[in-house]
């Protein structure tokens, strides 16, 4: 696990079917990752840990899913100074804006770094990670480069009617 | 301090004019009581410390205070089983949405007691500690049912024009 | 009915599949309650009896659901001073913001202690319930550890692709 | 008392600079009323007993002005068949939007006619008070119907730049 | 058609649905009514006759359903001093939230007596026309007064699992 | 006034200081117009006529502006196919959101081109009828890509501090 | 493709079940159009040329649906003084609110003449693309009237019970 | 400027007093940094050019604070790979609600890292860029923890009274 410089973390198993998709994205970048299960409320002590070793075990950045009151994110932002970026999961009630202002208004001095509710997102979220790896890794901004060149290269000039 | 039931907590200074209005209840009922600056983000080993202590030091009611992002009544309440009860503060930017929504979103297993926004919460917060300790305090029943009574022969029959 | 110590009521039939979640976790936790339909709209009278016999029939909390307009949990607190936990049932059109609203934004005087939107909110509510009574009760209190100390141990450390 | 035909009441003194725009309209249109300070959470027993004696009284209507978590109008409207007109006062922290929501979201079988949030409500309470009673009543009909000429009549051509 | 107390009138068919409920509710109380559909933006000479009309031919009360702008009720209030009871429609996108705003921000002078969103408002939109009716007609106070009991004493005292 | 191709039209005296921005645009771009105040509820007849006359006296655009139920936009779409350019006005309770929806949120066939909420969208207002005329004129067509130009050669480089 | 006076842009192949309407309704009136996928983000490039071109080419409006961040109206009306007509595409988390927000808040010189939400807003757009055409295209104006007097005139007097 | 490493770019002048937190958040840390006005509607060659030369330019970060629908953050996200960080300002009628919708709602591809509506946002935008560069600067993350542990320092114990 030496190599992992992208830690992913998510309050519960639930969240992983959005949370995935930043995982995918790293995947296709070539990044190497670690996803977790840290519940900012159930497992508090492990969040604590998480966030004491984040950067002596050398995570560049923590993405950090959880909705709801969703204090995720923010309190992993209070015990490290790696970005932290935040990913609102959509909830039944409030379909994510809880979980949005829980993560993104943040008090002066504890940024989270926020995305999109939902699975883009999560998706962003992974994107996000790379950028900031690629300022002091060419290679991986060639890559990054390139994924965003083949997703501009893929967009039609007119729409289809077959759907 | 053995006597202390009721801890008062909150985020910052800034809290102080709404969380005050807790303690001033406190005050005219006679229970005892302490005010702390506990920061989520800025004091997490502090909160650690609260929470673990809470319990066995014989507080029996947690209010806290928090805006914007407000991870203060969510984690406390991780922290401890002793009761939370959370004041949303009203904010600039969102008046406090984002508070309660932070504050009253919590998942299951880690109940928060949310009130209204602003000082009409925080004084029903410090009733809702009160109503809590009489539970088994027959006086303070008495005061309360007594502050209660009180309250509504302070409404008038008919409004008066003089304003 | 002697034992009984938690009130769990609410304005219909169609709010039970959310507040059984209340009864569920006082069950485990094997603290006697009591569930009633008590409509705030269409059965004022038995609202009023209800609260005025709260006290004197021993209840130390009284969980109260209620949707839309959900004048129910703050109705209550008014007529008596045991404490009331709300929870906002989801509505069909505005999702529970209308219940949540109506809910916790009490005057000064009466709070009511404001769970999360739905189900988590109503699990919550019979852990708020028990965390009041567990103040006063060391063998609850124990069983609340327990209950709080087996939710913890049962989250993962890493999530599971399987779903 | 017996000319009596709407009541005007509010939760609190703090209530009548908005209810006042009822008073005036109603006076305006030569209909009797009376204004009451009844509050749903700090005086029940008078909104009990109001809402008992509405209709044996006379009352043709009840204006009622609330805000924040607003019961008042909707407890009336559960204890008498006299149409209950709500209307939501703006509030401090959510602008009047909880008042409306706890005001407009009744469940079936008790409306509130709501209004406007804020004093235009509060005036337009006065005239669907008035059309209501002018159905009954042809000569205070043709004042309404005046009153509402005069309206129209005051608006000019042409905006002017003074101001 | 002499004997029409009531109309209820709707921006499109795809509204009968809801306003259904209240001309159920009208018929329940014995109470005659029509039903038309009136475009405030499709058939705008359609609003204006029906308005003109409405007094003269003896209407007591109009309840207007719409959706999205929703100005049918607005302007019908603008045309006529009948009152005028209007019924949110829920919406796709906001849900009724558009709806609502539409027709209850009202401004002075013209008010309308808004119902909550969907089809308990449009069932309450029919209680509100006979509660209006029954201030001149003793007999239908008391059907309404049974319809209203009934709907109480049909509360059974504790919730049913089986569901 | 042959030469008027453009009505600003209002609901009230107090949106003037708004809609004057659309005036002042339009002076600036050397195009005629006419301001008047045309209540969708205080003067519907007025209303009535100023759509049915829009087409044969030769307006090409018609900016209307309006608050809270806000239907005076969406009334004059229905009453003419001369382009309607709908402008917010800011709220006090709901800062216009009221506004907003209500303009917006139009049904199939009667489309209100809506501009931002207060000042600058009714800026907007004058600069989308000027685009529009533009379109058949090409002396204003360069005139309004002056305007532009102008506005963005106004940029400075970087930010002062003296203020 | 010289005849072609209305451009149809979207920001991906998913948005076109909705703007198909726009198309639809243009098609109906005998309006010539074109339909382009351009994404704001994917595609920056494509979406400058097009904005640059599209005065030149002699396009009358352009029609931009877009949603969440929904960038692509905007950035088309800084780029040409075309007159641009925005759709809010409804949206997963925020049904279509961001997308709202993020079109119809223009700051002061770069308007966007925003549709509702969705499929109507979609047919909206058509037509208010055709009333700026028929502005100076009489025969097109006459379509247009027959459209919409056909419109008016599918509505029937009652509702129908069958559905 | 060979050293500048951050980009603190703006859509206006008004933004400065907000963006300087941002900046004065760099001096502290002695982070080089530029500070622009880049308008996306004004000036939007300027916003290509600024996004196209970011990464040769060796910025490693781009703090971009934008109003109302804010395309600024998100049209640099498209145009470069540098990691840009958004501030939603906050708006008059809006509260900047609109400006955090646009900002953050970011489709699958470009991400903006996005930070609370306001002053503290800006504050905090400074620290994430800080953050940024630490992950290769040591010195900085010294100096960053630092700034952390004096900002924890700085909170009492207890409130004072004294305000």
């Amino acid at each position: 696990m030496t190599d992992v410089k992208i830690g992913i973390i998510m309050g519960s198993q639930s969240d992983w079917p959005t949370m995935r998709e930043a995982a995918q994205i790293l995947d296709e970048l070539g990044v190497a990752y670690e996803a977790r299960i840290v519940s900012a409320h159930r497992t508090p002590d492990r969040l604590w840990e998480y966030g004491r070793d984040a950067g002596p075990r050398g995570l560049r950045a923590i993405i950090a899913g959880a909705g709801g009151a969703a204090h995720l994110p923010g309190m992993m932002a209070s015990k490290t100074r790696v970005p932290v970026i935040g990913v609102p999961i959509q909830t039944r009630a409030l379909s994510g804006v809880d979980s949005l202002y829980s993560i993104v208004q943040m008090p002066r001095g504890f940024p989270v770094a926020t995305m999109a509710i939902g699975a883009a997102g999560a998706a962003n979220a992974g994107l996000m990670a790379a950028a900031i790896l690629a300022g002091e890794d060419a290679e991986l901004g060639r890559r990054l480069d390139a994924w965003r060149a083949a997703l501009s290269a893929s967009i039609p000039e007119e729409p289809r009617d077959d759907d």
